[in-house]
Formats: structure tokens, sequence, C-alpha cells
């Protein structure tokens, strides 16, 4: 007998609506450049987006069993997480599922696989990001962990944690971090906006950076013209 | 002296219409999970979709003598397929050979190599599958086998074989299969417009899929929320 | 003491303004197809083109010291070409530094590492091509080469060489090598202009391309329908 | 200030021992398949075989501060376990380090990054397995995680989790789960001992597999010769 | 139902022999530069060698049902040739199959996908050509073709055709091609071991290879110290 | 008409001996962690070792035309460096040129792409680094570039500039630092047999790495058992 769980703790609702206000970038640089997934898992399309506590799965590679095992037992608002063994060749998530999701109202799906039926899922509203976009299709053979700690893009993402994702790539939080993340989240948002001010005022790297101290520091003498 | 012939059977051209009215996810699971082309094939444009007879060409990498010679000799709706050694660095079709493709009436080129001008291809509309894009040139030097059974993305495609493709990939289907996998792609997509309309009215994904037969099957207990 | 030096020779504007006529297939082409980068650097979005002299800089793996210098000290219309190690995980810049090109007047980046906050360079109207999309960030701590000979996508390039970037990729032209092939990418669009019509009035591609005779040079005996 | 602590449990040395008399791929299937590590992760030389508790690092790619730091704080039998980005282009270990391992009577180095001094380490006696072997050096900056699960090589390592790895690869094994994998591995043993056995005195892959049944029970008749 | 057949024509043991006097780059060549695999096949020990006729098989990545199949199938000599996706995250072969092949008396395995236990196939003296090696079992559950043609490392096998392979790879000859294939081996042979003389008696590449006559023709004129 | 040229100054015979005493892993750091080819370049025998003046040329891919006429112009102790476009499918060398190299006594071979015949390199004391193993022949057809810089493995190698490889890797110094980085290489030397010497007496990473301080400085307190 194999017995598995679906309950973990989720992270506090406006939290994660708070973290969804800033990008996978900025969120990535405000925890200390920890938790960014593998660039290789990007969005279907660029438009899309989403925040939510990760539901994770580890699925056989070419097998989606646990995929839909998964998506059963999530709840609205939670991202299922999966683990695939980082497959290209296979498309597990095609419209058919995306329309389950979307009835539940999860929050999205993020797997280290390949995904299907793209021109279906654009419209729909539901974002997914994968690792690539794939017509072979899977078995539904194979058992494996739900809801534990699992390994994606390079990541240990546990249920729970909250992953943010856009057009440049996926990050996770830790759920104990949130506060701290969405606060420095936020600094680094006003600090880059008045960056981009002094930019456009007519700054120039050297001042807004400071690049003269760093560079003097370092030894470097530069002969411009 | 080398011999090559243009000469093979092409499949009904009624059979392929009815098969492009299939996406190319469905026409691969409808035939068994056979057939896929390796997902780093994909269009030019996402828009992109072609459905027709394979016209089969082996062109060394870095060499379109072939390509060209394939072009000249295949006949209108035919879709030239290059196996090229699926090397990424060249672009070996543009704008100009796409003109002559489309003032032909040929219905599209699958290739494991490269392209370019793909800024000219978008609104030309002709349709356009390749593993990269690369403004590399090609030299005209090699001869190759013209209409014989090629390798190309993993896949065994002769000529006359019918390629149907669109923004998920590339499938290759026998042309004597024609019939039955058309029928069992139409079964396929009701039952999935069926499947798309229960989650829609609330069914779950147990219910849908029959999983929990299939979990218990395999000794799974779940300890759920 | 480190010495770096900013000086080098800059190509007539005019000419440059002229090569940017052409696209980066037809440029590679005029020039012996020689000078094109690795199809992996593409542009951040499919209507994104540049082309200006380069200024190059070596940037360490995960490390944006180099860019920011090398940014401070371009000058306008000059395009910042990036040897970073060929590096996919990292995200070296940002619609920040963006900005700060922008209101130089600079003329674009080419970099064989990753960039970040692609949802508002879209929109930004800077030029910005690179391996990958990554949101990781970078460290400022290692001097490296400034406007030396680097080496990017597989190319040398020296600084003061011209840098053309499209849909398709880039190419590099030595600084010396300008109304030459400048010349030839004239004769060159000519001739396609002429196929392409040839073609859409009916013409063959074996009468366009003298194909028959080169077959036949080569003992090729077709036995067509 | 950055809290970091080298207290987990470690597994009962007996059970080690035992694990470590079988090689990765029995253990791997003795577990039903989970725990391998992707291929890419290899010895240095073919020869070389470890099984230890896992002590985890995270370090940033291209920099080796905290696997210095795992280095100081691991205990003798211990298999310090990297997750570096699998990163390739950087040698974050040498003859240097491995000398200090040894010293200490580490159990041996798994890292998703690169080695270099391969020639120094084949002779050493403690060994190593790496995605690649690199000459490029590292810096030492940036501070992670320490003895916390780690995502390498597709999976989640916990320290005092046992890594079992052979010319064939690594595969990582629950504390928790020791006692029944070895049982299991012992079963596996016997019974490929008894089908080696069975093969050299003749009998067929049918006899010993099972085969016609299950390809009976799908479908399948075979015209044999 | 589903029919699979294993007649097919073997080649005459004779030219197999003959043809397995020549290492596989030289065969390769004196085919006209035809039929080699991709680079990624390569043997689990720089010493292995084969050649026999082609015993075609498909599995599904991660399964190798088929691949028992086909070794129950085989006759003595031939060489199982699988194509298995490209897939290198499976080790669908290891010395128990090894042992039933050597018992048998089959000439070797081709396979696109991975193999295990190869501290054990390196002495066992069966010739193994992988893409990789890993520990990764497999499931048993897919039927594919038996005896067809395959795609395997970007090349057409036929059941019946002869593959020849070494330390540098491997490459496919046409059953027919044979006689022809063998006599232009020889004299290929021949030639180079006449350039490898003239070459230790102080004889140029420029005298050799005849390079000056064809640099001259392409209009180049080497200023040399 | 396309002039080429092979003059180039060399650097001192003693320097160059000098630096070969060094392993390219010490060379690189010494040279401050600048001149490292990829990682993908390595030697086809573990135990071959080079160190030599770089005779730099540019293939075409899959063309070995000015790989022939740069072995003929190369003089005794020259490392051939190949810039070919970093395409693995191709053996461009094998043992008829090795043998030409070796009765010129030239100092080696170093490419991006591949070579073949590699059991008759093995034994014949010519060393041979190169990104892939390949049976697939090449052309003879295009002219480039002839000692001049050349982009290879991520650096750009000027003929002149010395190349040292070993079983780690390559790396390139500048002619003009040869005797800074002999230096260099010999106080780094030194200093690793110190600390070898202190690791194997007892003494740990803490103290020989200074590790504490470095720590304490990032704000890390550990808790350690």
């Amino acid at each position: 007998m194999i017995r598995l769980s679906t309950k973990f703790e989720r992270p506090d609702p406006g939290l994660v609506r708070q973290l969804g206000e800033f990008s996978a970038a900025t969120v990535h640089e405000a925890q200390g450049r920890l938790g960014a997934l593998d660039s290789t898992i990007k969005p279907v399309d660029h438009r899309m987006k989403l925040c939510g506590p990760a539901f994770t799965v580890v699925c056989a590679p070419r097998d989606n069993l646990m995929l839909q095992t998964a998506i059963h037992y999530a709840r609205p608002g939670d991202v299922v997480v999966v683990s695939g063994g980082a497959y290209a060749e296979a498309g597990s998530f095609g419209d058919v599922l995306a329309n389950a999701c979307r009835a539940k109202g999860l929050g999205g799906l993020v797997t280290d696989t390949g995904v299907r039926d793209t021109e279906d899922l654009r419209p729909l509203g539901f974002p997914v990001f994968s690792r690539s976009v794939c017509i072979k299709g899977t078995v539904k053979e194979t058992v494996g962990p739900l809801c534990e700690p699992v390994a994606v893009g390079g990541q240990t993402v546990r249920s729970g944690d909250v992953v943010n994702a856009d057009a440049d790539g996926a990050v996770v939080v830790r759920r104990e971090d949130l506060p701290e993340v969405i606060a420095a989240s936020r600094r680094r948002v006003d600090t880059e906006e008045e960056f981009i001010a002094a930019y456009r005022s007519g700054k120039t790297v050297a001042e807004i950076c400071g690049l003269m101290p760093i560079l003097a520091a370092k030894g470097v003498v530069i002969d411009a013209e």
C-alpha cells in the first residue's frame, strides 16, 4: 500500500496577492537572488502570469497519472508544480485538463516537461508554464510522490511555497519568507523606479551605480576618449 | 551515374483534406501515439498550419542543392520534407524559395535544419516548419536521396505519407492508415469535447478520468484534506 | 593596476546607415557567408532590429560589472556587444539599464548571455538581442577586457566593426569591408527581387537556379513523373 | 545575520555499508525506480564508487565558498552533495580540496557543476562525481543554504539521505527507507543472478521474462520465421 | 490485433564479414559520405566493435518491452537496432539482457537511448553502442514496430541492412550496396595507407592532397613565410 | 583574388617550454581566470597534453580545405587551432592527416569540431583536442581566414598566442603575457603544494582558506554540531 497525503499548510491569501504584484525577476532579487527556476521553463504565451501556492507532484517522464491526481486534489488558487524529469518530448497537459483546472479555479501550472494544444490554451485564461510544447502523449501508469518537496528547474519546491511566474520565468518563495520578500520587493521596485527616472533625466550609469569607486577599488584605470 | 526518381503514390486528396481538420496532437493520439516528430521542429509563426503528402529529400548539412531539386519536382499540395542532419546552424530556405513554393501551390515545408527571412515568411501564407531560424547560407554541392524514406525528427517519413503540423508540432501518418486515423481522430475530438463540456459543468477529474479505480488498483491510499 | 581603454576607430555613420537598410541574412551572404553569430542569439521581440558599431566587452558569467562600464562609456549609436561565456542562466540586463541605454541614444545590445524584464523591453524601443531570457541576477565583481576583440556567438567581434541584427539573427561586418559589403548587399537584394518576380510570373526553380546543368555535371539522372 | 546549521541525523553506518554493496542501478530499481540523479552526473574515472550520507550545500554558479564551508564541516564518511545550478563551465573542486577531503576521511563528492585536476584525482582514491570537467576557476563570494534539502540532478537530496554512485550514475535513498531498500536490493541481485544463470544455460527471453503472455494481452501476433 | 513480422532478408554472411574488416569511418566515406549515425551514439568501451545485419525495433522512451521482444526473435550475428526516441535518461539494457544476447550469439546492440551495468558489460565481450549510460529503469508497456524501417541517429535503418560500428561511431550500409561498398572501402584503405607512407617519407600536404591547384582555382594567393 | 598570409610573430620557444610544465587549470588561474576554452573541447585520450604557439584557421562546418592548408603551412611545434563553427557532426581530421602532422613535428591540434580514427590516434603520439569524435567526412570547398584572430571555445585566439591543454581542457595565453603568466603559474604551484602538504598534516579548510573571517564578514553564523 502506498500512502499519499494532500495535507499541507497554505500561505495567507493576502500575502500571495501582494507577492503577485511584483515581477518574477524582482522577487528573485528581493530574496537575495535565490529561488529562480531554470530559464527553460517559460509561459506558453508571453502575456501569461501566475502567483499562487505550489501543489507539488512528481510524474514519471511520459506519464501523467499523478498530474491528473494533483489537479483533482488541488484547491482554488493552487499552482500545480510538476517535476517530470525535465523531459521535453512529451505533452502531458492540454486543453481538456486546462478546462478542468479553469473550472476548479486553479491558479496555474508549472511543469518541467511539455504541454500541447497551445493555440487553445492561449485564449483560455489559464496560465501554463512549461519546458516545451510537444504533441507526444503520455501514459497513466506510474505512481509518484504527491505534495512532497520536489526538484523542478533546479530548485526544491515544497507544497505551500509560493510560485510567481511571468514572461521572464518563474521563482519560488518559501511560505515563511513571504512577508520579508514582499517588503524587499517593494523596496526594490521603488529603487528601480527612481533609477529609471534618474536615467531619463540624464544621469549616467557611473552616477547611478557608483561605478567609479568600484572600478578604482579593483585597480582599474580607464583611458577614455 | 546517380539515378533518382520522383515517382511515388500520393494519397487520396479528400482524405488529406479530412486529416487536415484535426490538430497534430489529436492525430498523434488517434494513431496510437505514433508518428510525432521531435518537438524541436516548430512553425516560424504559431498560426501556421499544414497538411499534405510528403515529398522527401535528404540534404547534406549546410547544403540545399537537393531542397531546390525537391521544390522543382514537388507537385501542388505536396509538403517538402527535408532530412538535413538536424543541423541548426544553417538557413537553407528563405523568402525567394518560399515565393517559388507559393507560386507552385506547394503545401508547405518541414525541415530539421534552419530557415531565414522569417519576417517575410510570416505574411506570405506559405507554412514553414523548421528546427531553427538562422541567417547562415548554404552551398549547392551534394547530391542525396530524393523521394526515399528519410529520417526526420526521429521518425521515418516516406514520400506519400501525410504530414500534419501546427503550433504544437508535426506528425506523420502512413498513407495506408489515413482512413483509420481520420476516423479515430474524429472519435477523439468528440470525446474531448464531451470531456471539456463535463468539466465546465463541474465534473471532477476523478469522475471524468476514472482516476480512483486506477489509483486503487495500484495500492494508492490518499489522505486528503 | 589594470589599464583599459575605450578608444577605437568608428566607421563612417553614413555607411552604417546604408548597411542598416539590408537584412542580416543579406549582409551575411553579401560578404561571402562570413560573420554570422550563432543562431541562438535572437531578439527579445521579432520586430526588433539594429545596426551600429560594436562597443565590445567581456563579462564573467553571472557578472555585469563590465556591462555597466560599457554602457557608461559607449557613445550614441554604439551597439554594446557582450561576450559573457555563452551563459544562459543569468539575466544581466533589464529595464533599468535599458532606460539608461535609451537615454544615451545607444544603438542596441547583443549578448551571448541572458536578459530580463522583457515585457518592459518590448515597448521601450531599444533593441536587445540575447541568448536567453532569465530572471537570475548577477554580481558586480569581475574586471574584464573592454573594447578589445571578443568571441561572441562563434565570431570574433572588434570594437568599431558593425553589427546588423534582426529577427533572423546577427552578423558582424569588419569596419574596413563596409563599402564592399554594402555594394554586394545591394546587388544581392536586386537579384533576389528579380528571382521573386520571376517565380511569381511562373518561372521554375530549374530555370531560375540553373539546376539541370548542376545536377547533370554531378551525374544525376532524374526519372520524373 | 544569516544562520546556518550543520546538524542533521545521520543514518546507521552499518546500513550505509550494506547499501554500498549494491550497484546504483540495483538500488534505483529496488526502491521502485525512484531517486536516480540525471545521467549527466558521472565519475571522473569509471572505477570510482561511493556510498555515504549526504552533506548538502547550495553553491552559486562559478562560486565555491559554500563548498569549502561544507568540506570543513562534513564528517568522516559524509558525501558532500553540491547543487551548483547545473553549471558545466566551472571547475569548483580540484586536487587541493580533494586532499583536504581525503585527509578528513570524507566519503566522496557529488556535484552538478564541474571539477578539474582530474589526472591528479584519478590515483588519489577519493571518488568524485560531476557534470563536467572544466579548468575555469571560481570565486568565493556567495552565501547559500547548508545542510538543507537541495535539488541536484533532478532529485531532492536531504542531508542524511544516502547517496550511492558508480560508473553508471548516482541514486539517493531516503534515510528512513534504508532497511527496506537494502532488503529489496538483495532480492533483486539474487533474481538477476538466477536470470543470468538461466540465460547461460540456454533459456530464452520469452521464458525468463514471460514475454508471450504480455504480448498476447496486448493483442500482438508475431509472424516469426 | 497488432500483427508484427520478424521476416526479412539477411545479407550474405561472407559480405558482412568482409565489411567488418573496415572501420566505420572508412565505410562511411566509401559509400559517398552517407549512412553515418549521429556521433552521440558511442560504444560503452572504446575497444568495442561490431558488424552485422540490423534487427530493428521501435521502443517508446523509458519502455523496453519491444527490445526484449527483439532480443528473443533476433538470430545469431544480428545487431539489434533500437529507435527509442533518442532518450538519454533511461537505461533500457544491462548485464542480464547482455547475457541473454551473448548466450544467443547476437552480434551487438545499437540504441539511441541509454544502457547500464557498464562495468559488467565491459568484460563480457558483447558490443553495446548507446547514446548514454543511465541507471534509470524502464517499464514494459508499449507495443511498437518490429523489423520495420526505423529512424535512429538521424538515419533510416532497415532490418537486413548492415551496421558497422567502432570507437568513432556507427554507419549503416544498405544490404544491396554491400559488394560495392566493400570494394570502395578496400580502395580507400589502400589509398590511405599510401598517403600515410608518403607523409612518413616526407611528402607535404600540398603534394599529397593537390592543395595548390584547388586554392589557385578559388583565387587564393598565400603570402607564406 | 583572396590574399592570405601565414606570417605572424611566434613566442620565444624557451617560454613555451616553461609554460608547458604547468597544467591548463594552473595557467588559467595564474592569468586571472582568463583564457579558458569551453569545457566541451577535450583530448581524444586523457593522457594527451600539448603546449605551443597557435596557428589559427577558420573552416566552414563540414569542410576541411583550410585545415589541410593550415597543416601545410604550420611550422614544427605549432598547434593548429581550428574555428569550425562548433560543429560536432563532422570528423575533419583523422589518422592520415595526423601522420602528416607528426612527420612535420607539429605540436598538436585543437578544434571546435570533430575528429575520427581515434583508435589510431591514441598510440600515435600526436595530441588531438576536439569537441567530438565523429565518422562523418568533410568536403574541401570553402576558403576562410588563415592566421587571423579566431573565435574558438568562446575565446579569441591569435596566431602566436600559446595554447596549453591537458585532460582538463585548454587555455590560451597572449604571446606578450608569457613571462608574467609563467611566473604566476610557478607561484600558484608552490602555494598549492604547500596547501596539500598542510591538509595532509591535518590542517582544516578553515585554517588554510581563512574561511571564518570571510563567512563572518558576510554575516554568517554557523550552528555546528
